[in-house]
């Protein structure tokens, strides 16, 4: 098995490159993903769990109060803590309108966000209209392979066809949503939701893994929301404690 | 086969109920996807063509300057000219962020939105989490059972899961995106994208068909966009164009 950092080398696309590189650089494959609705809340604990993470996932649509502001101090912590900004969309429109959604609006989504993801539902059309905007921006693109969430979807045929997608669009497509690496694509990153230390789901169907679980199925990144900031608990104990895992988890990998 | 007013009746929603009675009373099964990225362009199609249409077709956020004057506006228009608003969101999350997605962030779209959408991908609990916050207010919401773009992988199993999905909620999922109607379901609203007099294709794989042809297929509504503001084109022309070709092939139908 390859390491983050050799995976970084023959990748066509650079933000997939700065991610690997980034991730052997601070030994963490944790991603926060910080759902909260406030722009204090969300720059508080993004400015507490940046040294512990390779990529912080964002939903700025949830914010109350999102501005530019927002965005500039996002970018200044970016610059002070060293990671990859991924803003989950979850793109699922025809190629045109993804086009708008991406680069127009009030969110201005292209113009922060290293990574964005899309569902691969509408066919191809909904990556060339993203690739258009994404492309000379050099940012990178995940597909949603698979969901965390109880009953979904994304399983057998369509999984596979979004594999294919993938495979057509490898300059700009870095990448799954997925619980699993795929044989036939073993150099696409991986980055897994739902993970948790210490709960099995939520009462709207989210079902959760361990890191150490999402691991040996070929996750590349562990995606962590609520375990690292919800009630009660303290960001950076968490976030220090859900690095190690992953990080521990994956050298546990490579050994085998 | 039932007139529109006829449907409305037995309906459990309640937004469904105001929707087929409008078509009725308008004599309109026009609905118009406002894809245009300014304020003063929304605003100024959107009265224009309100007169013709039972539904106005939003995505808000590809304006670039948007506010809460816009949507103040908006609403204004709907009085004015007696339509319903359909935020083309296609949520596609697990419940508990899609929830935030439809009540918070910039846009509040619960607060003035009467019909969303959203991709029966990630499971019921998008559905749930939807309901949460729409049904005390009363909203709407179409599943996506079927998409008019090339490649698209909502067919087959996916489609028919999609309409087991809508089966379940029936107080709150009040039809489909889709090119036709589903023999189990039948008192459900079907809403056809993709519809055009003049074009068979964009060039990032949008596919067109005629209102002829999706109404002939049993949908109830179809949605028009460049077709009736694009370059060149006199919106008041082609939404009265569209209204007469929509609801002529619907009195054509119900006398079949």
């Amino acid at each position: 098995m390859k390491t983050y950092g050799e995976r970084a080398i023959n990748l066509p696309n650079k933000t997939a490159q700065d991610l690997f590189t980034l991730m052997e650089r601070k030994k963490s494959n944790l991603a926060v993903a910080l759902d909260v609705t406030t722009k204090q809340e969300f720059l508080d604990i993004a400015d507490k769990v940046g040294p512990y993470i390779c990529c912080l996932k964002t939903h700025v649509d949830i914010l109350e109060d999102f501005d530019q502001d927002l965005i500039d101090k996002l970018k200044k912590l970016q610059k002070k803590h060293d990671f990859i900004i991924f803003e989950d969309r979850k793109f699922a429109d025809i190629g045109n309108t993804v086009k708008h959604q991406y680069s127009k609006g009030i969110y201005k989504i292209a113009e922060w966000a290293d990574i964005i993801d899309a569902h691969a539902i509408p066919g191809d059309g909904i990556i060339l209209g993203l690739k258009e905007i994404g492309l000379p921006l050099k940012r990178g693109l995940l597909l949603l392979a698979e969901m965390s969430s109880k009953g979904n979807l994304a399983t057998g045929a369509y999984t596979e066809a979004t594999i294919e997608m993938a495979k057509r669009h490898k300059d700009f497509v870095i990448g799954f949503i997925s619980g699993k690496k795929y044989n036939s694509c073993e150099e696409l990153i991986v980055m897994t939701p739902g993970v948790s230390l210490d709960n099995s789901n939520d009462d709207l169907g989210q079902q959760y893994k361990t890191p150490r679980n999402v691991i040996e199925n070929g996750s590349d990144i562990i995606i962590v929301g609520r375990g690292i900031y919800g009630k009660g608990k303290d960001p950076v104990v968490e976030a220090q404690r859900y690095r190690n895992a992953g990080w521990n988890a994956y050298l546990e990998k490579l050994e085998n």
